[in-house]
């Protein structure tokens, strides 16, 4: 195998860093983990130990590369992480959908990924321009949640909806006119929570689709936090 | 006044980052804003001529120091930012509360203080050990919200409940009791919902402190990120 390179986005590999991730991986797609890198030193600590097992069953080989560790991990601090093949997901026509528009923060759709899964929503569609699914602090801050679910990325909203027509749509806008619980309230099967970006939002014409919903709130605030509002959107439609 | 100086916890000042903190300060605590500094050739860009306005009226004293902006924002990109005087909050007795304990990322402390505002919880206690509640990146991840609210740091946990003694305790772990829409139905008028460290939660010993909840969820994941798992607990408190 080639030298392994710090991540960027045209590699067809990326990394799980740290145990948690590494571990959701080898257990979650284990075909796709393709090498173990450990720190020196390390090799015996707990959670390391068992990771090593797990990788050990997967027929995934280890070793031990300080240099690679340092230089892929960036500002991380890690004693392992996982090199593993890029992949590509469909979603699943007959479950509720997230979909994410233009979301530009990695942290914050790590952080929805993981709230997603948390919830039972395991089918998120991202839109583009957004943050590259697979880079590494995206895998991190879902601190694993990405393998288990299945993510995939499109290129416009529209691209979106030919492919899921018969799904509601539930856009989440400040000047969404049904509030949350209503919305939540009447949900069918079959619904796709909406989410903008964290800068400005969904679009205006966002309003005309399904049931627009605003989460109420102060106006002593601009807007909540996409990946608040996201976790509250998700929470009431789900319980 | 002497020179600015790159942020730190000993320092008597701290920094709104950005056009919004900014606002946001001026208009909640203009008595304690000191200095707003600029980058040059942004003076007359729409954001930064509001602000500008704002602070004259405010006495605010305005200059343009490209350096002391570069050496106080660290990683941010920002046209402007106010110095402004540290300050101790009292909390409200009356109201109810959040609280968190030990919380250590600057992100996720500044994100639940915009939804603590966004939800009308206007009232946070910080346990040590923490993050540092005056950090930038608390006030840049709050968008300001910092300055709309009572936050008060405690000593211990036992400090903030011998004050406030009255307030029925809703401590969330995973190992809670009661589920969340059920604790959150049954809401007194003066309650605390408590969360722990991003890392470990609140300690074991927290299960015999009034209600302890469990926001259902799967478990595919661990738990819920710190900042989603507080959204979705005030939301369902408020809501």
């Amino acid at each position: 195998m080639p030298k392994l390179e710090a991540y960027r986005k045209s590699l067809p590999y990326s990394y799980a860093l740290g145990i948690y991730p590494s571990m959701n991986l080898v257990e979650s797609r284990p075909a796709l983990a393709r090498r173990l890198i450990l720190r020196s030193g390390c090799e015996e600590s707990d959670g390391v130990f068992k990771l090593r097992s797990a990788c050990a069953e997967a027929g995934v080989r280890e070793e031990i590369a300080d240099k690679a560790l340092a230089r892929v991990q960036q500002k991380e601090n890690c004693y392992a992480a996982v090199v593993f093949d890029k992949y590509e997901c469909t979603l699943d026509a007959d479950r509720p959908h997230v979909v994410l528009c233009q979301a530009s923060d990695a942290g914050n759709l790590g952080s929805i990924l993981r709230t997603c899964v948390g919830f039972g929503i395991l089918n998120v569609a991202v839109v583009r321009p957004c943050a590259d699914l697979f880079d590494p602090h995206v895998v991190r801050a879902s601190m694993g949640a990405f393998f288990k679910l299945n993510a995939r990325v499109y290129e416009s909203f529209d691209d979106y909806l030919s492919e899921f027509s018969s799904h509601a749509l539930f856009p989440f806008m400040l000047t969404g006119a049904a509030r949350l619980e209503e919305a939540a309230k009447a949900r069918p099967e079959r619904f796709s929570l909406v989410f903008g970006n964290e800068q400005t939002g969904l679009p205006a014409h966002f309003q005309s689709l399904g049931t627009p919903v605003f989460i109420t709130q102060s106006g002593a605030i601009d807007s909540l936090n996409l990946a608040a509002a996201a976790a509250v959107g998700i929470y009431a439609f789900t319980h």
